[in-house]
């Protein structure tokens, strides 16, 4: 086992593939997001009502002002990139599954609770492999806004 | 069978569960994006070396500066807000799967080409369903940058 001062608070360390085991896991700083925050995010990439205007929003599904799900994706990657999730090389996707089970809302503390659920050495490339993580999105009540399963391609730990 | 208006050029019919069905096809207007839009998006949400700096992401597994995934998940949204996918209600997804098969470039020229995988009208909610679609975002030479696939909450059409 590598002792793995990352999970002590101050600056992670920058963890290898061989630093990663399935069921580990890490937390992430908090975001508090805002009204304003939302409506910038969508006037620039989903502008649609329910993300734009508290008064339309109301005849809509979302019954009130909701963050567009990739500003939750996107909030989601800026902390795990903080110190959510430590990779050397930086967080370097393949590719995921996305879940929006409820909405996110003004006003809403946003942090990601992320679990390792496999760890794989690439067969043609031996100086890489890839993790899949699980990353739940909360907010301040728990209450689960997103859950990202990802693929991230990692390095190994290069030889001393 | 209905007519599709929205196929032709111009502004966009609203389209209900009942106008969709599997194999139905869609495009996007086009969005032209740069170094400043990749640099200005990955400040604020994935602050990484190889999505900031041309100089740093040479010697990364990106080789020279790419966008960040979530800045073409981002764009892909909004041009399929636009006009790429005419749905009533709006855009709202329950979830998705996302593959980045290659980076976005400075320069690149995206557009999204959709098509619907599956129309399932809810067994709960008579009022509304589901359709599954999946959009290719391209360049402007046809290089697949993202595939998603998206489930999409579609109301049924009300009854006259």
């Amino acid at each position: 086992m590598h002792s793995l001062p990352h999970e002590v608070k101050g600056t992670p360390a920058r963890l290898y593939l061989d630093d990663f085991h399935i069921g580990q896991r890490f937390e992430s700083g908090k975001h508090q997001l805002d009204r304003e925050q939302i409506i910038e995010f969508a006037s620039q990439f989903d502008p649609q009502a329910f993300h734009l205007d508290e008064i339309a929003a109301k005849n809509t599904l979302f019954g009130s002002l909701a963050a567009s799900g990739w500003h939750t994706a996107a909030i989601t990657m800026r902390l795990n990139v903080e110190r959510g999730l430590p990779i050397a090389g930086g967080l370097i996707g393949a590719g995921c599954t996305i879940e929006w089970p409820r909405p996110t809302r003004p006003g809403d503390v946003l942090q990601v609770f992320s679990e390792v659920t496999s760890v794989i050495p690439s067969r043609s490339r031996p100086e890489r492999g890839m993790i899949t993580v699980r990353s739940e999105t909360r907010n301040q009540s728990g209450d689960i806004l997103q859950v990202m399963t990802g693929r991230l391609v990692v390095p190994r730990r290069p030889a001393a």
